[in-house]
């Protein structure tokens, strides 16, 4: 990918920078993993959007894909290593949109405080 | 502003989920306050999207502008308590991008060290 600099912040947003990338990641390290499970998630992502952001998130390593289902085929995805790598980052957006936006929802603790090193 | 759901990483996106809000906020982060230091920055913003999306961190509470120069109005922003309560989010990105990507910068210890419970 050509990124816009070498700075690790405009390279990282490169890939995440966006509505949804990081709202599929945290679906994902809470178990999502298949199409029909991401379109019942609060948010309401469209199918349009969310088959075009899985298959970026695809090519950009942060899950792969792989067929559970023939007819009609169906596929489920699993962050890559890179992929859960990214819990740290979602940890601190949690902290930050909870001190900031007081509705926000707590996370639980198995949320904030499991996987931060597994990857 | 109206969200998509009370999840926090949702609610966050919502403000900070393109691809250079975060990096405005590290320019900001580092003392850049005017609109051209921050063309000069090596991601190269256009001039109009620099406008739009300092307009948005403006209503959405990250910066505050105020003028310098009045023939012809300048102004200058500063990042608000929510702005400045960014940088340990950066600190991560940077972590993560210094890991999957190699080429990528490595952050002077004063940012990755400081600014972290100043705000």
């Amino acid at each position: 990918m050509d990124h816009r600099s070498q700075c690790p912040i405009a390279v990282s947003l490169d890939l995440l920078g966006d509505r949804w990338t990081l709202v599929l990641i945290r679906d994902l390290l809470n178990g999502k993993s298949k199409f029909s499970e991401f379109l019942q998630s609060p948010e309401r992502i469209s199918t349009n959007i969310l088959t075009d952001r899985l298959g970026k998130m695809e090519a950009s390593g942060l899950v792969t894909r792989s067929r559970y289902q023939e007819r009609p085929r169906r596929y489920q995805f699993e962050l890559t290593e890179m992929g859960r790598g990214l819990h740290p980052v979602l940890c601190e957006i949690c902290r930050w949109g909870n001190r900031f936006f007081p509705d926000t929802w707590t996370p639980p603790d198995s949320f904030m405080q499991t996987q931060n090193e597994e990857a």
